[in-house]
């Protein structure tokens, strides 16, 4: 039988709705709303990522017979909660930054208003996806600001879950990758996809010769050719006595970089092929992509440290119930109080503070119907009214807001180097 | 159109076979093997998981009608290609150390033994299955060795892509966690799953009191009712004051767990309750596990540092093409050869060299047929023969499997400080 994505849910979420069943208070209104109490150590913005999956998500959080099913045969719940269940639909409202946003501590990334019941459900899937493809893209946002005009591919898909692989291409595309080697993420999301070849290939043929012989001539002279199997010299003479000048590029993802690339665009231009780019690899990240900005390199290929949130492979954020009703109809913030992990009460909104077109803080504030206030651009927009997603759109569109928004940050938000949050968050 | 997994794949495995098809090599007989250099900093070992799951793509990897329409649009590949893609059948043997087995640097963990075109194409979803449950796995080995006899509840979920959550409950549970918060998993994987109620349950009703009411009467005095929302000692007064001396667990999920625990178990003793177990959880790590070893605590619950691996989210497994026929039909080792990336040519087999019972060694050999050893044990089984799936096992073989190899190391393959592989690996 299968699924939908209704069992991606704590067994917590499905007892708690039980006893609120029981209470009478699962039909209380209730506000959750997600963000993080941090950014990772010493980042200086934070992505929001995921939004359009989340949406996906909520739309099709269903329990089927197959769902129902399992629940009943593992005593999970009991027969009033599955019945619930049946006929389970969010039928409230959700607000949340635009996908590609920056994020600081403490911004209300998305709110979710409903009762509690049917809002509770939700909080796994929203914070599994939102958790990850933030991570992801936060990261690559870095990445991306360090190689400046080059492209980057995003080659990670190995180095993580073969699911969470697409939605990493999905997010570093978001956050101004060019392309991935992820051919699902190129078919659910169109992101754009790219590669040639491995070292397997060079060793399958019976000489490097044979191996670049064979990809010229069945991928053409404009594919990238990977130099450093055997010598990487010779490699480049190959390469260029094969292919011609026209060569569209050579690839080098092992031993010094840096050195690799000045040699090889040496010898490219000895050998007059001055138009074929020189493509680095294996294991970059941020720091080492920044390091290369002097090398002559005309694209990067990064996987691990990309699609692993290049050392913060979670966002950490959070779902709080941060308003609810009371048994007057009255709707009350709440917070937890004792010591430790601190949230806010109320439902909140947020704006971000604008001097001379530059960001200079995240205002949120629990005052209901704030106008947008004078300087400030409003953040939150309107992504499912009445149980109806509205605010879904293309990949591209959050690939252009994360570029707005990241270029409105101050210049220090920039720096590689640890530090605190580039604008201060103001509750109000 | 449902799509199978065939496109979870990088781009270039399929534009190498292209050209692959275009020489005539994509033919030859090839052997991959999957191993990782090294163990993530300081680890003294490694746990095998995603065998189980590797097994089932390799059988679902076939080219539908969607996957075939998506690579002829976006001209991935030329026609030949996606008439052999149509038609692709792993038809190869795949032999592959036990899931749950350790493993060591260069362990050769699976061995892939087909045409090349036919085993190059499950690179990426290879790896990307081994690379996240063994990261995982390798972590939770650790925390239930650091929580001795104390279960765990692996509760990550909410901390990773959606989809890694189900693998990832799935590979802490195979390397000895109780059980898991994700009602996926239990679905499709039958890991036992648990879980009450969060911060929001208490918060949403009008009082602790009702709250605690409401959940004991709907979920019986053996629940676990959640202690820390606003003064702890009160929250425990009122806990047993409402269910009685049969409460069956209080949690802590912020503070100072160790002295909480204490405070708690005095105060539940105080009161009678000495029967009711104290479980804690929030941000734990097989550190902080140990940690609580002294405190009086009957239970962790672990999300975030078991879903990432506990600061290595990726085992940094590689997947080399170590042999293949050369035009001649001779089966001939192969290596990439330049600086950087170590890899050893030739197939492999590997036996576990025991003295006394206790592991001594890692014996990696490239002799054909080599007999096992004397006081070895072998640690390659067979997982496909010709196409076809032997090697499945219910996930609590693999457990088993985990329990007698961990068992096996020397002692101070426990310590949780960094150190070396707790077995050297012995290549012959």
């Amino acid at each position: 039988m299968p699924m939908s994505g209704a069992l991606l849910t704590d067994h917590y979420e499905l007892t708690m709705l039980e006893a609120a069943l029981g209470s009478g208070a699962a039909h209380r209104r209730a506000v959750f709303e997600v963000f993080a109490r941090h950014l990772p150590h010493g980042r200086r913005y934070g992505v929001v990522a995921g939004t359009g999956r989340v949406l996906d998500a909520i739309e099709g959080f269903r329990f089927g017979a197959a769902e129902l099913d399992f629940l009943r045969r593992g005593r999970v719940v009991d027969e009033r909660t599955l019945e619930f269940l049946a006929s389970y639909r969010f039928s409230g409202d959700v607000h949340g930054y635009g996908e590609g946003e920056c994020y600081f501590p403490g911004s209300p990334i998305m709110v979710v208003d409903g009762t509690f019941a049917e809002a509770v459900l939700l909080e796994t899937v929203v914070l599994s996806i939102l958790n990850h493809d933030s991570a992801v893209a936060s990261a690559a946002s870095r990445m991306v600001r360090a190689a400046g005009e080059r492209p980057i591919i995003e080659m990670g898909s190995r180095r993580t879950h073969e699911g969470a692989a697409v939605a990493a291409a999905r997010a570093a595309y978001l956050a101004g990758f060019a392309s991935t080697s992820n051919l699902m993420a190129g078919s659910l999301y169109g992101v754009p996809t790219a590669g040639t070849a491995a070292h397997a290939f060079t060793l399958l043929h019976d000489s490097e010769h044979d191996a670049f012989q064979a990809q010229l001539d069945f991928l053409g002279t404009g594919t990238t050719l990977l130099v450093d199997t055997y010598d990487v010299a010779k490699a480049v003479r190959t390469a260029v006595e094969l292919a011609g000048p026209s060569l569209g590029a050579v690839r080098i993802d092992s031993g010094d970089l840096a050195a690799s690339a000045h040699e090889v665009r040496r010898l490219l231009d000895g050998l007059g092929a001055t138009g074929t780019r020189v493509v680095v690899t294996g294991d970059l990240d941020e720091y080492a992509i920044a390091a290369l900005g002097a090398a002559p390199v005309d694209g990067y290929g990064v996987g691990t440290s990309v699609v692993t949130g290049s050392g913060a492979p979670t966002a950490s954020m959070v779902y709080k119930l941060v308003a609810r009703e009371d048994a007057a109809g009255t709707l009350q913030p709440v917070a937890k109080q004792s010591v430790g992990k601190p949230s806010k009460g109320g439902r909140k909104t947020a704006f971000r503070e604008l001097e001379d077109g530059v960001a200079a803080g995240e205002l949120v504030t629990t005052v209901p119907g704030c106008a947008t206030p004078a300087g400030t651009r409003p953040l939150l927009r309107p992504l499912v009214r009445g149980g109806v997603v509205v605010g879904r759109e293309p990949l591209d569109e959050a690939r252009e807001r994360h570029l707005a928004s990241v270029a409105e940050l101050p210049k220090d938000a920039h720096h590689l180097s640890a530090g605190d949050a580039a604008i201060p968050t103001v509750f109000t």
